[in-house]
Protein backbone atom coordinates (compact mmCIF):
# COMPACT_ATOMS: atom_id res chain seq x y z
CA UNK A 1 0.00 0.00 0.00
CA UNK A 2 2.52 2.37 0.82
CA UNK A 3 4.93 1.08 -1.95
CA UNK A 4 7.51 -1.71 -1.52
CA UNK A 5 9.71 -2.77 1.43
CA UNK A 6 12.20 -4.85 2.03
CA UNK A 7 11.65 -7.17 5.13
CA UNK A 8 14.33 -9.67 5.91
CA UNK A 9 13.12 -12.30 7.72
CA UNK A 10 15.39 -13.13 10.92
CA UNK A 11 13.34 -15.80 11.90
CA UNK A 12 11.53 -17.85 8.81
CA UNK A 13 10.03 -20.68 10.88
CA UNK A 14 9.92 -19.45 14.24
CA UNK A 15 8.73 -22.10 17.01
CA UNK A 16 5.82 -20.78 18.59
CA UNK A 17 5.73 -19.65 21.99
CA UNK A 18 3.83 -19.76 25.12
CA UNK A 19 3.48 -18.03 28.64
CA UNK A 20 5.70 -20.90 30.12
CA UNK A 21 8.34 -20.93 26.86
CA UNK A 22 9.30 -17.03 28.31
CA UNK A 23 11.49 -15.70 30.37
CA UNK A 24 12.89 -12.55 31.62
CA UNK A 25 16.00 -11.15 29.83
CA UNK A 26 14.96 -13.71 26.38
CA UNK A 27 15.91 -11.90 23.97
CA UNK A 28 14.87 -11.00 20.62
CA UNK A 29 16.56 -9.72 17.08
CA UNK A 30 14.13 -8.84 14.44
CA UNK A 31 15.00 -8.79 10.42
CA UNK A 32 15.17 -5.31 8.33
CA UNK A 33 12.53 -3.33 7.30
CA UNK A 34 13.90 -0.63 4.45
CA UNK A 35 12.01 3.03 4.52
CA UNK A 36 11.64 4.86 1.71
CA UNK A 37 10.75 8.75 1.12
CA UNK A 38 7.30 7.26 -0.57
CA UNK A 39 6.27 5.16 1.99
CA UNK A 40 6.93 8.46 4.45
CA UNK A 41 4.96 10.89 2.34
CA UNK A 42 1.66 8.29 2.15
CA UNK A 43 2.06 7.43 5.48
CA UNK A 44 1.92 10.95 6.55
CA UNK A 45 -0.85 12.05 3.95
CA UNK A 46 -3.25 9.07 5.92
CA UNK A 47 -2.23 10.18 9.06
CA UNK A 48 0.14 13.00 9.84
CA UNK A 49 -0.22 15.76 7.50
CA UNK A 50 2.52 18.05 8.60
CA UNK A 51 5.31 19.35 6.09
CA UNK A 52 8.43 17.91 7.72
CA UNK A 53 6.85 14.13 6.99
CA UNK A 54 4.95 14.94 3.25
CA UNK A 55 7.61 17.39 1.25
CA UNK A 56 11.58 17.76 1.24
CA UNK A 57 11.41 20.99 0.89
CA UNK A 58 9.56 22.33 3.31
CA UNK A 59 11.83 19.23 5.45
CA UNK A 60 14.63 21.29 5.02
CA UNK A 61 13.18 24.60 6.85
CA UNK A 62 11.59 22.81 9.54
CA UNK A 63 12.04 21.47 12.94
CA UNK A 64 13.39 17.94 11.44
CA UNK A 65 15.78 19.33 8.99
CA UNK A 66 14.80 17.04 6.43
CA UNK A 67 12.13 14.67 6.13
CA UNK A 68 11.27 12.27 8.72
CA UNK A 69 9.28 9.58 9.00
CA UNK A 70 5.76 9.80 10.91
CA UNK A 71 6.45 8.99 14.99
CA UNK A 72 3.57 6.80 14.07
CA UNK A 73 5.01 5.43 11.35
CA UNK A 74 7.80 4.38 13.25
CA UNK A 75 6.03 3.06 16.21
CA UNK A 76 4.06 0.62 13.23
CA UNK A 77 7.09 -0.91 11.57
CA UNK A 78 8.35 -2.39 14.10
CA UNK A 79 4.90 -4.78 14.60
CA UNK A 80 5.51 -5.60 11.06
CA UNK A 81 8.66 -7.21 12.21
CA UNK A 82 7.65 -8.55 15.20
CA UNK A 83 4.44 -10.12 14.10
CA UNK A 84 5.56 -11.47 11.25
CA UNK A 85 7.58 -14.09 13.50
CA UNK A 86 10.65 -12.22 15.23
CA UNK A 87 8.10 -12.19 18.61
CA UNK A 88 6.55 -15.36 17.61
CA UNK A 89 4.11 -15.51 20.29
CA UNK A 90 2.00 -18.45 19.73
CA UNK A 91 -1.64 -16.48 20.19
CA UNK A 92 -0.59 -13.33 18.54
CA UNK A 93 0.92 -9.87 19.63
CA UNK A 94 -1.93 -8.84 21.79
CA UNK A 95 -1.10 -5.36 23.09
CA UNK A 96 -2.59 -3.79 26.15
CA UNK A 97 -0.33 -0.49 26.75
CA UNK A 98 2.68 0.34 25.45
CA UNK A 99 5.28 3.52 26.16
CA UNK A 100 7.20 5.01 23.29
CA UNK A 101 9.73 7.55 23.16
CA UNK A 102 11.08 9.02 20.13
CA UNK A 103 15.02 9.71 20.15
CA UNK A 104 15.86 10.48 16.80
CA UNK A 105 14.32 11.47 13.43
CA UNK A 106 13.75 8.07 10.97
CA UNK A 107 15.14 9.12 7.15
CA UNK A 108 14.35 7.92 3.88
CA UNK A 109 16.06 5.33 3.17
CA UNK A 110 16.73 3.89 6.64
CA UNK A 111 17.14 0.14 7.54
CA UNK A 112 15.64 -0.19 10.83
CA UNK A 113 15.73 -3.51 13.01
CA UNK A 114 14.05 -3.65 16.62
CA UNK A 115 15.99 -5.61 19.51
CA UNK A 116 13.40 -6.83 22.61
CA UNK A 117 14.16 -8.17 25.56
CA UNK A 118 11.12 -9.55 28.42
CA UNK A 119 11.66 -7.30 31.20
CA UNK A 120 8.27 -8.75 33.31
CA UNK A 121 5.92 -11.44 32.94
CA UNK A 122 3.02 -11.62 35.26
CA UNK A 123 0.60 -14.38 35.44
CA UNK A 124 -3.42 -13.08 35.53
CA UNK A 125 -4.53 -13.17 39.38
CA UNK A 126 -7.96 -14.24 38.28
CA UNK A 127 -7.67 -16.31 34.93
CA UNK A 128 -5.02 -18.77 35.09
CA UNK A 129 -4.61 -19.37 31.34
CA UNK A 130 -2.83 -15.85 30.48
CA UNK A 131 -0.48 -13.45 32.01
CA UNK A 132 0.75 -9.82 31.27
CA UNK A 133 4.45 -9.98 29.65
CA UNK A 134 6.53 -6.62 29.14
CA UNK A 135 8.46 -5.87 26.66
CA UNK A 136 11.84 -3.38 26.27
CA UNK A 137 12.18 -2.83 23.01
CA UNK A 138 14.73 -0.14 20.96
CA UNK A 139 14.46 0.30 16.88
CA UNK A 140 17.80 1.01 15.30
CA UNK A 141 18.77 2.21 12.12
CA UNK A 142 21.71 1.14 10.07
CA UNK A 143 24.10 3.80 11.94
CA UNK A 144 23.57 1.89 15.09
CA UNK A 145 21.42 4.73 15.94
CA UNK A 146 18.29 4.03 18.24
CA UNK A 147 15.69 5.88 16.85
CA UNK A 148 12.99 4.88 19.10
CA UNK A 149 12.41 2.68 22.30
CA UNK A 150 9.59 1.41 23.51
CA UNK A 151 8.07 -0.82 26.03
CA UNK A 152 4.86 -2.85 25.26
CA UNK A 153 2.38 -4.95 27.83
CA UNK A 154 1.60 -7.88 25.78
CA UNK A 155 -1.88 -10.53 26.58
CA UNK A 156 0.26 -13.59 26.41
CA UNK A 157 -1.89 -17.26 26.81
CA UNK A 158 -0.49 -20.68 28.22
CA UNK A 159 -0.47 -23.75 25.82
CA UNK A 160 -3.67 -24.66 25.20
CA UNK A 161 -5.40 -22.29 26.50
CA UNK A 162 -9.08 -21.69 25.57
CA UNK A 163 -10.34 -18.27 24.07
CA UNK A 164 -12.12 -16.43 26.82
CA UNK A 165 -12.66 -12.83 26.93
CA UNK A 166 -9.58 -10.66 27.58
CA UNK A 167 -8.68 -10.35 31.12
CA UNK B 1 -4.81 4.65 0.40
CA UNK B 2 -6.56 2.87 2.84
CA UNK B 3 -10.02 3.77 1.67
CA UNK B 4 -12.86 6.60 1.96
CA UNK B 5 -12.93 7.72 5.58
CA UNK B 6 -15.19 10.61 7.15
CA UNK B 7 -13.72 13.38 9.04
CA UNK B 8 -16.06 16.01 10.52
CA UNK B 9 -13.48 19.11 11.26
CA UNK B 10 -14.39 20.03 14.37
CA UNK B 11 -12.44 23.53 13.58
CA UNK B 12 -12.17 24.70 10.60
CA UNK B 13 -10.13 27.52 11.14
CA UNK B 14 -8.58 27.42 13.96
CA UNK B 15 -5.93 29.92 15.71
CA UNK B 16 -2.49 28.88 15.68
CA UNK B 17 -1.77 28.00 19.22
CA UNK B 18 2.22 28.69 20.59
CA UNK B 19 3.28 27.69 24.26
CA UNK B 20 2.32 31.29 26.00
CA UNK B 21 -1.06 30.58 24.48
CA UNK B 22 -1.62 27.18 26.11
CA UNK B 23 -2.21 26.69 29.99
CA UNK B 24 -3.42 23.91 32.22
CA UNK B 25 -6.65 22.14 31.73
CA UNK B 26 -7.16 23.56 28.44
CA UNK B 27 -9.23 21.47 26.73
CA UNK B 28 -9.86 20.21 23.08
CA UNK B 29 -12.59 18.00 21.15
CA UNK B 30 -11.81 16.66 18.13
CA UNK B 31 -14.56 16.13 14.52
CA UNK B 32 -15.09 12.64 13.54
CA UNK B 33 -13.26 9.63 12.10
CA UNK B 34 -15.17 6.60 10.56
CA UNK B 35 -13.21 3.81 9.94
CA UNK B 36 -14.42 0.79 7.91
CA UNK B 37 -13.57 -3.09 7.62
CA UNK B 38 -11.42 -2.18 4.21
CA UNK B 39 -9.41 0.46 6.32
CA UNK B 40 -8.86 -2.15 9.16
CA UNK B 41 -7.67 -4.65 7.17
CA UNK B 42 -5.51 -2.12 4.53
CA UNK B 43 -4.03 -1.34 7.24
CA UNK B 44 -3.07 -4.72 9.25
CA UNK B 45 -1.41 -6.07 6.23
CA UNK B 46 0.28 -3.48 6.14
CA UNK B 47 1.76 -3.33 9.68
CA UNK B 48 -0.17 -5.82 11.67
CA UNK B 49 -0.62 -9.11 9.85
CA UNK B 50 -2.86 -11.20 12.34
CA UNK B 51 -6.02 -13.06 11.78
CA UNK B 52 -8.00 -10.98 14.28
CA UNK B 53 -7.24 -7.67 11.99
CA UNK B 54 -7.61 -9.12 8.75
CA UNK B 55 -10.14 -11.73 8.50
CA UNK B 56 -13.90 -11.70 9.60
CA UNK B 57 -14.27 -15.54 10.12
CA UNK B 58 -11.09 -16.11 11.72
CA UNK B 59 -11.54 -12.61 14.19
CA UNK B 60 -14.61 -14.79 15.00
CA UNK B 61 -12.99 -17.24 16.68
CA UNK B 62 -9.67 -15.09 17.73
CA UNK B 63 -9.14 -13.53 21.13
CA UNK B 64 -11.63 -10.09 20.19
CA UNK B 65 -14.27 -12.20 18.82
CA UNK B 66 -14.95 -10.27 15.90
CA UNK B 67 -12.58 -8.18 13.06
CA UNK B 68 -10.61 -5.38 15.03
CA UNK B 69 -8.31 -2.53 14.56
CA UNK B 70 -4.48 -3.03 15.39
CA UNK B 71 -3.72 -0.59 18.40
CA UNK B 72 -1.19 1.34 16.24
CA UNK B 73 -3.84 2.30 13.72
CA UNK B 74 -6.57 3.11 16.36
CA UNK B 75 -3.18 5.01 17.70
CA UNK B 76 -2.61 6.74 14.19
CA UNK B 77 -6.04 7.81 13.76
CA UNK B 78 -6.21 10.41 16.64
CA UNK B 79 -2.98 12.10 14.96
CA UNK B 80 -5.00 12.27 11.63
CA UNK B 81 -7.13 14.22 13.74
CA UNK B 82 -5.28 16.43 16.02
CA UNK B 83 -2.90 17.28 13.00
CA UNK B 84 -5.47 18.59 10.76
CA UNK B 85 -6.75 21.27 13.33
CA UNK B 86 -8.07 19.66 16.22
CA UNK B 87 -5.54 21.08 18.02
CA UNK B 88 -3.88 23.67 16.53
CA UNK B 89 -0.52 23.84 17.48
CA UNK B 90 1.14 26.69 15.36
CA UNK B 91 4.39 24.72 14.81
CA UNK B 92 2.69 21.59 14.36
CA UNK B 93 2.52 18.36 16.60
CA UNK B 94 5.75 17.37 17.04
CA UNK B 95 6.03 14.18 19.82
CA UNK B 96 8.53 13.52 22.28
CA UNK B 97 7.22 10.29 23.28
CA UNK B 98 3.69 8.73 24.11
CA UNK B 99 1.67 6.01 27.00
CA UNK B 100 -0.82 4.60 25.29
CA UNK B 101 -3.43 1.92 26.73
CA UNK B 102 -5.80 -0.06 24.42
CA UNK B 103 -9.18 -1.03 26.65
CA UNK B 104 -11.63 -1.74 24.08
CA UNK B 105 -11.60 -3.06 20.19
CA UNK B 106 -12.08 -0.62 17.65
CA UNK B 107 -14.84 -2.23 15.53
CA UNK B 108 -15.87 -1.73 11.67
CA UNK B 109 -18.43 0.93 11.52
CA UNK B 110 -16.90 3.01 14.55
CA UNK B 111 -16.72 6.72 14.31
CA UNK B 112 -14.11 7.76 16.93
CA UNK B 113 -13.33 11.10 18.28
CA UNK B 114 -10.36 12.52 20.58
CA UNK B 115 -10.74 14.55 23.91
CA UNK B 116 -7.84 15.75 25.06
CA UNK B 117 -6.63 17.86 27.69
CA UNK B 118 -3.59 19.88 29.00
CA UNK B 119 -2.37 18.51 31.94
CA UNK B 120 1.44 19.52 32.49
CA UNK B 121 3.95 22.46 30.85
CA UNK B 122 7.36 22.38 31.24
CA UNK B 123 9.12 25.58 29.50
CA UNK B 124 12.92 23.78 28.46
CA UNK B 125 15.68 24.92 30.87
CA UNK B 126 18.53 25.19 28.59
CA UNK B 127 16.29 26.07 25.48
CA UNK B 128 14.22 29.10 26.48
CA UNK B 129 11.58 29.43 22.86
CA UNK B 130 10.30 26.13 23.71
CA UNK B 131 8.73 24.01 26.02
CA UNK B 132 7.61 19.81 26.56
CA UNK B 133 3.79 20.39 26.97
CA UNK B 134 1.49 16.75 28.12
CA UNK B 135 -1.27 16.28 26.40
CA UNK B 136 -3.90 13.72 27.84
CA UNK B 137 -6.56 12.18 25.42
CA UNK B 138 -9.00 9.98 25.47
CA UNK B 139 -10.21 8.10 21.90
CA UNK B 140 -14.08 7.53 22.09
CA UNK B 141 -16.52 5.71 20.19
CA UNK B 142 -19.97 6.50 19.05
CA UNK B 143 -21.49 4.54 22.23
CA UNK B 144 -19.09 6.66 24.49
CA UNK B 145 -16.91 3.53 25.44
CA UNK B 146 -13.31 4.96 26.06
CA UNK B 147 -11.52 2.52 23.61
CA UNK B 148 -8.18 4.13 24.36
CA UNK B 149 -6.21 6.13 26.68
CA UNK B 150 -3.19 8.19 25.54
CA UNK B 151 -0.53 10.56 27.12
CA UNK B 152 1.42 12.10 24.14
CA UNK B 153 4.20 14.63 25.17
CA UNK B 154 4.76 17.46 22.59
CA UNK B 155 7.59 19.26 21.72
CA UNK B 156 6.15 23.26 21.75
CA UNK B 157 7.68 26.46 20.66
CA UNK B 158 6.98 30.23 22.01
CA UNK B 159 6.01 32.79 18.99
CA UNK B 160 8.66 33.81 16.95
CA UNK B 161 11.17 30.73 18.05
CA UNK B 162 13.81 30.14 15.29
CA UNK B 163 14.13 26.69 13.78
CA UNK B 164 16.81 25.41 15.74
CA UNK B 165 17.93 21.98 16.70
CA UNK B 166 15.47 19.65 18.46
CA UNK B 167 15.60 20.22 22.18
Amino acid sequence: VFGGYAVNRKNDDPKPLFLEDLHVGQRFTSGLYHLDSDQIKAFAAEFDLQPFHLDETAANDGVFHGLAASGWHTAAIPMRLLVTGDLPLACGLIGLGVEIVWSKPVRPGDMLKVESEITEISPSRTKPDRGAVKVRSVTINQNGDHVQAFIAKLLVFRHAADSEPLL
